[in-house]
C-alpha cells in the first residue's frame, strides 16, 4: 500500500478541501485505487492497494484503510465497483470478480468511516468522469464503451447518468449481436462482449495465428513469447502487421455495428471508447466509424455521431465516483 | 370531417379549459385525429379527418382546420407525427408516409394558429401517454414497443421522455437482431421490425400457409378471403389454430429476445406493448416473457421487468402530444 500523502484537518481548512472535494474509490478485481478529487476532477492525491478479492470482508477493510490514509476529514466518498449495484446505490448485488453478494457496502462503509458514501458501477463512474471532465465535455448525450478484458458501458442522457429501473442499465457488453453466437460469461450467447472485447481480440488473433496466411507474424511472435498478449500485439498493430490489423478491424466492425443498434435506441451525440484497447486510437476508431456508417438505420436521414477515445485513462472510475458522491449529496440537501 | 363540438370562449371560461387543457393532434399516414385533452388525459372532445398524405401543404392545412374546429381558445397544441423530429422539436426531418421533408411544422402552425405548438414523434407521444395515464402509471422507467404495421418505440427514463442527441431516440424497431437478416425499409437488414411487426407476422403466416402442415387452416382461410389480414387471422389466433399460434409465438419470441438486449441497455421496470397487435393480449405477452427469461443476460442476478399491454389504444398519440405540449410550456415558463 503506497500512501503518497495524507490530508490533515489543518491542511483541509487551509486548502478549502471541504468545498467541493470528495474521495473516489475504484474497486477492481485486482487493485483498489482511492484519491482525493477536486471539484474540477483533478486528483489531489491518491493511494493504491491490491484487492483481497477472495475475501469480501478484507476488501471492505482495505477500502476503509485507504480512505483513512487519504484524509482525516469526513469528505463525501464515492465507491466505484465492478458489479451490479442496486437502484438506491447502497448494495452490491453481485460482483463477478470480488467475493461480494448482496453486500450493503454503503451502510458498512458509512458506519466505519463516519462520512456519506455513494456506491456506483465502475463503468458508470468512468463514463460520468469522461462526461464531466474528459472526452464527453461540452455535449449532453454520451455513450461510453469500455473495451478491456470485457466490454462495459455507461449512458449519459441529457446530462444525467442512466441507472435504469433496477440500477444496472448500461451493460452494453451484453447487447446481443449474433443469435446463437459465441457463449458469454453472462450465460447467454452472442453478446457484444464476445466480439468487441480484449479477450475476443486475443481469441481471434490466436485463430489467425493458427490458420490464416496473414497470421504468420502472429504465429512467430506467439512461438517466441509463449503467448499473444497486449504487450506483444500492441507493437504489431502499430507496425501494420496484416493479421493484427485484420483482427482489430473485425473487432471495430463488431463495435460499430453494435453502435448502429445503440443509436436506434439512445442516439448519443458522441461515443467514447475507454478501457485498455483505447490506446489503439484511430486504428480502433476507423473500423468502428466505417461499420457504423454502413449499418446505421435510415442512413442519410440522421446525423452521424462522433467517435472518440477516452481521455482520463484508468483514473476515470475514481474521479467519476467522487464527482457522483458530490452530486448525490447536493441532490439530497436540495431534496431533488 | 366529423366535428363533434367546438369549444367556445364562453365555455372555456365556464369550464376552466385553459387551466391544464391542451390540444393534441396525431398525424398518421392515413388519418389525422385531434382532441381537446384534460390535465388528467381525458378526451374532452375530438375530431378526425383523412390525411392528404401526398400533399404536404394540404396536410398542414388540414391540421389547422381541425384545431380551429375544436376550439376558439389559444390552447397549447401538441402534434404527434409518424416521422423523425429534430432535437428542438420544431422541424419534421422526414416522415416516411407523408410528403414532409425538413418541414418547419412548429413555426408554420404557430403562425397560422397563434398558439404555442410542440412537435413530437408519434410513438414517443403514445409512450408518454401510457406512462402518464395508462399502462405505465406508478413507475419511473418504462419502455413502449408499438406493434403495428411496423415496430415503434418510446423510452421513459426516470420519469423523462428520452429524445436523444438529435431528436430520434427510441427507434426500437431498428435494433438489429439478425446480422444479414431480412431486408428492412430503413436500408439495413435484420432489424427487429422485420421479425416483430404486424407485417412480419403476415409474411410468416403466408409462409406457413404455403408450406407447413400446421398452416392448413391458414391456407384455407386465405383461399376463402383472397388474403390473410388482421380481420381473418385474429379469430384464428383466438381459436388456437396451430399455424396462427406458431407465427405469433415466433413474433413474441423475437420481441422478447430484443427486450433482453434492451434491458442490458435501458433496464426498464416495465415493457408496454401497444399498436394493433396489442389486442392479442396474453397470446402476445406469454411468448415475449418466455423468450425474455431465456435470453436475459446474468439471469437470476437481475430483477425481471413486467410485460403488459397498452391501455389507451389509438388515442395515445393524441393524448400524449397534448400532455407534452403542456409540460413543454411549463418548462419554458420556469426556465428549466
Amino acid at each position: 500500500m503506497a500512501t503518497l500523502y495524507r490530508v490533515t484537518s489543518a491542511e483541509s481548512r487551509e486548502f478549502g478541501l471541504n468545498s467541493g472535494h470528495a474521495i473516489g474509490v475504484d474497486v477492481g478485481g485486482t487493485k483498489i485505487a482511492a484519491g482525493v478529487i477536486g471539484p474540477d476532477g483533478s486528483i489531489v492525491r491518491s493511494v493504491r492497494a491490491a484487492t483481497p478479492a477472495g475475501d469480501g470482508f478484507a476488501t471492505q477493510q482495505r477500502i476503509v484503510e485507504l480512505v483513512r490514509e487519504l484524509s482525516e476529514e469526513s469528505l463525501p466518498i464515492g465507491v466505484a465497483v465492478a458489479g451490479f449495484i442496486n437502484a438506491d446505490q447502497s448494495v452490491v448485488s453481485y460482483a463477478p470478480n470480488i467475493d461480494w453478494r448482496e453486500v450493503p457496502l454503503r451502510d458498512n462503509l458509512e458506519q466505519r468511516l463516519g462520512a456519506a458514501v455513494t456506491v456506483e458501477n465502475d463503468a458508470n463512474a468512468a463514463g460520468w468522469a469522461e462526461f464531466r471532465f474528459g472526452a464527453g465535455r461540452g455535449i449532453r448525450h454520451m455513450t461510453l464503451l469500455t473495451i478491456g478484458t470485457g466490454v462495459g458501458g455507461a449512458i449519459v442522457m441529457d446530462g444525467t447518468l442512466v441507472r435504469g429501473g433496477f440500477g444496472a442499465a448500461g451493460e452494453l457488453g451484453h447487447l446481443r449481436i449474433v443469435p446463437d453466437g459465441i457463449e458469454c460469461g453472462c450465460g447467454q450467447r452472442g453478446c457484444l462482449e464476445q466480439y468487441g472485447s480484449g479477450r475476443a481480440l486475443l481469441r481471434r488473433l490466436n485463430e489467425l495465428a493458427d490458420t490464416a496466411p496473414d497470421g504468420a507474424v502472429l504465429a512467430s511472435v506467439r512461438d517466441r513469447d509463449g503467448s499473444l498478449s497486449a504487450d506483444n500485439v500492441g507493437p504489431l498493430i502499430r507496425s501494420g502487421d496484416p493479421g493484427a490489423a485484420r483482427a482489430l478491424d473485425e473487432l471495430g466492425s463488431a463495435l460499430g455495428q453494435a453502435c448502429a443498434s445503440l443509436t436506434a435506441v439512445l442516439e448519443p451525440e458522441r461515443y467514447v471508447f475507454g478501457g485498455g484497447l483505447a490506446v489503439a486510437g484511430s486504428a480502433l476508431l476507423a473500423p468502428i466509424r466505417s461499420a457504423f456508417t454502413e449499418a446505421q438505420p435510415a442512413r442519410g436521414f440522421r446525423p452521424v455521431p462522433e467517435f472518440v477515445v477516452a481521455e482520463l485513462g484508468s483514473d476515470a472510475g475514481m474521479v467519476g465516483a467522487a464527482d457522483l458522491a458530490q452530486i448525490y449529496l447536493q441532490s439530497q440537501s436540495t431534496g431533488k
